[in-house]
């Protein structure tokens, strides 16, 4: 299939030219061979860069050290994180311990950033004792298939970045460097897959070694061609899944260079962001807390955690929701609530037993009976009892205020920050932290990656008289 | 079974004297000689005179003329009224045309309410040609069979009145006469009967011949000894039946007169009225209308129905009802509605198709990207498209009063009498109207029956220390 002089062009600004190919593999080369020489592990490089499948300007190099499988896993910790450091310090780099399933290295050589992992060399994929154990098969078996369709996987992997897609991390939910590699692969090119993808459904299974041997529940299944039991496409969501639609079904109906360009969110600025509450009328309430010391990939699902734990929480209590979400800071963390009704009357119905039971009903009678607070009832209505009675929060922002947000169904480390370093609540204009204006920006703007291009070219467009 | 003080108390009262019963009787035996006198149809007294199972004061007199089944229905009702006007006439009535499923005239006669009702003299219950020709087998049936439980009958009938559950109307939906008398007679006595029904449930089924012929999905099914195929609890609503229930059971818990004394509805006055509205917070709104020529049978259940139209339509436009109900007046109806949420922001939520489906994911694009109305999106949420655009309606007051109200689902004869002689808005302290007033007082203070006694007796008492 030819290309579409568009997709020339991107490729053109994309593809790593010699230089940087040369100069990478400089590096790596080096730092395998010390590896090697340890004699205690062998070095393999991992990722886009072993596959030649990395975009221009991308300063990832992931160096993988395959220890002997006998080796006890803290053994493999300790001399795997030994030979990292040493490697680190004799290439001039500062040393970072990270954590993944297991520790790594992570540091800063000659303006790349390099990890250097410890595994398990084992036989075959359904062998491995750790997950990052599968990561040198991924490597083999993209590695051995790719040939010629390097560039459609550069341009599928600019296009993904630009629909706010690319990225398997809890934050984008999106799809993998892997997952991108193995569906231009299934489908034969760049173009191939965005022409099958405008009609994707949720539920859609691909498995190219076709020897799937468990069923997932995800919206994409994409069985692993190097484990029959894993789909690559596990942390998609169905959001991200059906942007990614949404936008390749833009790109086939006017194709063009902006469907490559990285999104760039626009910025409110305070007068815009008044005129848009005041426009919308609705009431917006930020609560914030101290960001726990936890990595993104376990902070950001259980702000998600708590954002749905606080809906409901304001949800039993009679409050309208119209959208919520979250942003993890550096320092802290805002999760974000727009409410179409944050007041409500002092009386509210409260449903009680069914009159057929006589325990409960008579229960509940003695309770009510004598209840000063109680404005009409108890009454029955088609066989239940109800009452109506005095509410106990009148005011969104006072429950979001009280004690009685943590027992709300919290995320743990979010709840332990709360209850240690407690919580701010934010109303209307005072929900807008600097640190978080990007964010209500986004979050008051709310489009998918297609209709930002569509409002972004229509504006750039003269209106018609 | 030794009856309790306090219902031998209740006996001496509504159980008629033999001076009232000589009156009654005398007029009826009158009357039956008349109608046999005609030679055109035999004469026979039905209904609770007929059965010794009136209360002392009922006025209600109910004679049927039986005509031979193979007179044409046409000539049923010519020759019915006509013979029907001649005895009132005779007596010194002034006939009334009335209409239930064929006309029958009803009259005045020495103080008592007197229906003259044509019908067929058929051979058996299953061979009627309109529902009237049954009432004289029902008659029959009871005659024969409630000996002894005659006091039984009285008691029952004089404490369904009290809790506000006696008659089938459409407006009381409660227990008939005859449902009255055939639950006696089923459980043998009014206590056996009140002990049986603390432990009803929904769907309960009472097969007296063990004759069923037909299924129901009522609450309670009660077979007509003299029809298989009918349910003489068919226009009993689960919501009066369970109030029965949990008046039986407080009969029981604690027996006294209280339960057989009709129910006074306190009415509020203006200021009661005012503190009811400003503590509960809520918001109060009442259409009112003409009152269609139609009777109560016709008219009540399209008020229940308009409720119910109104009520989606509120709660579709985003308002949230607290309670709703109806009251027919002589020249006006009120449909009165409690909002907890009577005004909502300018933005609301819509919920556009699937994003799987390329045609209507189209067409739903391009009415929203150029839309200047649009707040937010449209944007993807677990496969489905939203936008966030001005709401159509703010204020509940304003849809009320708009033309939209007449796009609800409303009775026919009540969308008509709107159509026609238009309809009034009225807010909070407006709805207070004079004829209303009673209907108001009880929405307010909204209780089941036995809680009305219970609350009665506590502000009677003296409050503990």
């Amino acid at each position: 299939m030819s290309r579409l002089p568009c997709e020339e062009e991107v490729l053109s600004h994309i593809k790593p030219e010699t230089g940087e190919y040369t100069r990478i593999w400089k590096v790596a080369k080096e730092l395998l061979s010390v590896v090697d020489e340890s004699g205690i592990a062998k070095g393999m490089v991992v990722g886009s860069i072993a596959r030649d499948t990395w975009v221009s300007g991308d300063r990832d190099l992931d160096v993988f050290m395959l220890f002997d499988p006998s080796l006890p896993r803290e053994e493999l910790e300790e001399q795997g994180l030994s030979l990292a450091r040493g490697i680190t310090t004799r290439f001039g780099g500062v040393p970072q311990e990270k954590y993944a399933e297991h520790p790594y290295i992570n540091t800063n050589i000659v303006g790349l950033d390099v990890d250097l992992v410890p595994c398990y060399a084992v036989e075959s994929a359904s062998a491995i004792i750790s997950a990052v154990d599968r990561t040198p098969f991924h490597t083999r078996y993209i590695t051995e298939k790719i040939n010629g369709l390097v560039d459609d996987v550069l341009l599928f992997k600019q296009f993904s970045k630009a629909g706010g897609v690319y990225g398997s991390d809890q934050m984008t939910e999106g799809f993998a460097g892997y997952l991108c590699e193995l569906l231009v692969l299934h489908y034969g090119g760049f173009r191939p897959l965005v022409e099958a993808a405008v009609r994707w459904h949720a539920g859609l299974v691909i498995d190219i070694e076709n020897h799937q041997a468990k069923e997932f529940s995800d919206p994409l299944v994409v069985i692993d061609p190097v484990d029959p039991r894993r789909n690559v496409a596990a942390s998609l969501s169905v959001t991200r899944m059906f942007e990614f639609v949404e936008f390749c079904r833009g790109y086939l109906s006017a194709p063009s260079e902006l469907f490559f360009q990285p999104h760039e969110p626009r910025v409110l600025g305070f007068p815009a962001f008044q005129e848009a509450l005041s426009e919308r009328g609705t009431a917006l309430y930020a609560i914030t807390c101290k960001t726990p010391g936890e990595i993104p990939d376990i902070v950001v699902p259980q702000l998600r955690r708590s954002v749905a734990g606080i809906t409901a929480l304001l949800e039993r209590n009679g409050f309208v929701i119209n959208r919520a979400d979250s942003s993890m800071g550096e320092e802290k963390c805002m999760l974000l609530f727009e409410l179409l009704v944050d007041h409500l009357p002092a009386l509210k119905r409260h449903s009680g037993p069914p009159v057929w039971n006589p325990v409960n009903a008579e229960k509940y009678l003695k309770k009510y009976i004598q209840n000063e607070s109680v404005f009409s009832g108890p009454y029955i209505e088609d066989g239940n009892y109800y009452v109506e009675i005095r509410r106990r929060w009148q005011d969104a922002g006072a429950l979001l205020a009280s004690r009685d947000l943590t027992n709300a169904s919290l995320g743990k480390h979010i709840e332990r920050s709360m209850k240690v370093h407690g919580w701010d609540v934010l109303k209307n204009e005072d929900c807008w932290q600097e640190a978080f204006v990007p964010f209500i920006s986004t979050f008051l703007e709310h489009r998918s990656p297609l209709m930002r291009i569509q409002k972004a070219r229509e504006s750039a467009e003269p209106q018609n008289p």
